[in-house]
């Protein structure tokens, strides 16, 4: 179920996923986004395909895991709606109920142009992530291509699972023009660079400026991390540390 | 599916709710309390999302598995409502369903109080437990508060999972103002101390006086067993008993 | 859903339901009887919850899994409707789903009378094995017990599990007064032994006879095949035979 | 769901299935027939039950998994209505709710025949695949003899699973004639080989010819790679390399 805390006038906006998956690519740069161009909360979704889970804030209160809609004003197509959120559906059914609602929902706002943000896990640290893309048409293709984002014969070569790759494919059903943006990443860690470059990305696209500071920082702690982590490895004395690292996420 | 004995009238009751979980801290408690203001049964809430199970009774009568609501007619506004039950629903959906199916059913009451109640495993043998909160709003932070309830930063951690979570998080779209009380416990046996400490935070807040001298017997007989378990890990000639303990629940 | 092949005029029947189990005691006992008696097939029940498989049968032609109704008139009061088939449902929900369609079903024909069968897995070889009851209420466990059936405190300790414990559960919403007959069965072998001690009781229930030669030459089958085991287990040259055991259902 | 690209005027159609399964046999074998035919895609099936997943095509496009209707008009009786696709249901309940929901559509077309095709998993390398068959009734059993149809005692033991097998048995209850073919298989490998045994058979019944240049061309492909993996077993030095070999579908 939705719950709408405001219903916003948007004039023909885009629309921004970023949800949790590989690397937390696809939830730091939609969430960057919205902080960077300030964008407002005006729906929440509870879904039945959510973990059964309250969070604990910092003041005692608590918070049912959701998803969220934010909007950013900015003029006619230009105007953006963002996803961001705790989890995806758990099963299979609930990820496409939950993509399904979602898309009717943004429909309501004359959503015809979608983005979806995530992380292409490569199973090895990566130093400059590339961009691979996805689109539901060749001319969103080209556009994409002048803007630096790879579209690589076979890659990824397991397709695109969850959320980002259900609201490019059922979004076929409801007219949208989508284009999925993954940003390479190792898989082991989130990973703040990959985001940013997914967002370098996007805002070239959407004719925004932005600042890349606090992911730039972020950036750093986990590089602080990964390169302590890579010390003890190599530490002779402390063999058994390696099975330490595993996922960060 | 609910199945009502009984159709009490009751003036803005409070509601509280202890269901099986860790330490089985939430049940003990809802049902000390049941016995002790000699609450009514009036309901009985049957669901697939429990166990396809019946139970044999002493007697030889089989009792399916089920949630029971209880009451207790104190006067306008102090009238209590309670929840216990067999089982929490099995699946994540379930778990969803009931909650929003016993939510829908005591706003037909009135209830505009939630009380949940159950254990926060810590990993360790406590000795005094402390409880914790989590609620539906800062003023109910700083009444709980006065009553001697943590709310710690941080804490849990991974927030609360179950009815005891879901019934605040749903309950806020309910217009309901929760609080969850939770016991401290080790996690790895039955914990009627743990379910005392939740008890006496609530019986103050709801002004009534009960005797503890029933769980408080359940104690003794539970720190016997685990006495005993200490013995025998100590005693030198049996290194292997340890895995022995587990879960007693 | 349901396909009725024939839709039988039946007073006041009396319902029997044996489903695929422990040492599958209730399908033997139930499929036994209908035999017996020269039951009647009129409906066949598929459901979703059952696996999606097909049998094939000896001429070729297939069999969607199913579980199948039976009817023998016997005249007012006497008549039987008997519930044989292939699988119980697959999950939780399934099984809940299934038992109250076919209390549905079977409330259409006026049954007040429910009596299911099925086998209480002891962990060891079993040669006299005893009935076992739980029943809906305390005038039909009396009435058992004169039927040598035994209603035995804490028996079965973890109550009892799917078709033969939801239709007494279920049953009760639908005013039915219902038994359970548990054979005991070492859980290890199908039992035909365990059946006819059930259907001994059964049969002095209903106040029919039948003859139990087939289930006897079964039985011997079964000896023949676990006394076999026995000499290879205790044959000194194969120590690890032991494990070849296993669940022969 | 299902999306029409075209309504096809089509006269007592004949209805092939060919999904993914054991060795790829039944898909590998409606795919070729419906490129050797110049099938007409015209329908495509969406459903909550295939995985949320997207494929990335070599030109940047994404698709969504589906399974998808083809047809090829021959004239009265002869026209063909071809199902192919990338996955089945990928739950027990799913794998229920599609072939019925394939059942309902393909019955607006007056389909009255149904062939499903499939493999059947020998566990052991296979040089001529028979053609094992199961179906509705005696009639088509003796007519499938007569084109070489295998119908044996017995075989499958465990009878057919997934849609092949459930497009007979819910067929039945659509008033369609059946048979599901099957063509040997190791079930290590996918099988063309197979496939081809499968579509002689099915050609020979429907009265067309078809080139099976293709499907002997994969066969070799494959013969090559599995040769090579058993030089790679009879290799001395690599008594490792065998559990490499596994499943390659």
């Amino acid at each position: 179920m939705i719950r709408y805390l405001e219903h916003p006038k948007l004039q023909d906006p885009i629309f921004v996923e970023g949800l949790p998956g590989i690397g937390n690519v696809g939830k730091l740069a939609a969430e960057h986004l919205k902080d960077e161009l300030k964008g407002v909360k005006f729906a929440e979704i509870f879904s039945k395909y959510f973990p059964p889970q309250v969070m604990v804030q910092d003041d005692g209160r608590i918070k049912l895991v959701n998803n969220e809609l934010h909007y950013v004003q900015r003029g006619p197509g230009k105007d953006i709606l963002l996803l961001t959120g705790d989890y995806q559906g758990l099963t299979p059914e609930g990820q496409y109920e939950l993509s399904d609602f979602i898309l009717r929902e943004i429909s309501k706002f004359g959503v015809k142009r979608v983005f979806t943000l995530g992380g292409y896990g490569m199973g090895r640290m990566i130093t400059k992530p590339r961009v691979l893309g996805a689109a539901t048409d060749v001319e969103l293709v080209k556009e994409m291509e002048k803007h630096g984002v790879v579209f690589s014969r076979g890659e990824p070569g397991a397709g695109i699972v969850g959320a980002s790759g259900l609201l490019l494919g059922l979004g076929l059903l409801y007219d949208m023009k989508a284009v999925c943006l993954m940003g390479e990443t190792s898989g082991y860690f989130v990973d703040p660079k990959s985001a940013q470059a997914v967002l370098e990305v996007l805002t070239a696209v959407l004719g925004v400026t932005v600042s890349f500071a606090e992911l730039e920082n972020k950036a750093k702690q986990i590089d602080q991390i990964t390169s302590k982590l890579r010390d003890i490895e190599a530490s002779p004395d402390t063999p058994d540390k390696r099975e330490d690292l595993g996922y960060i996420g």
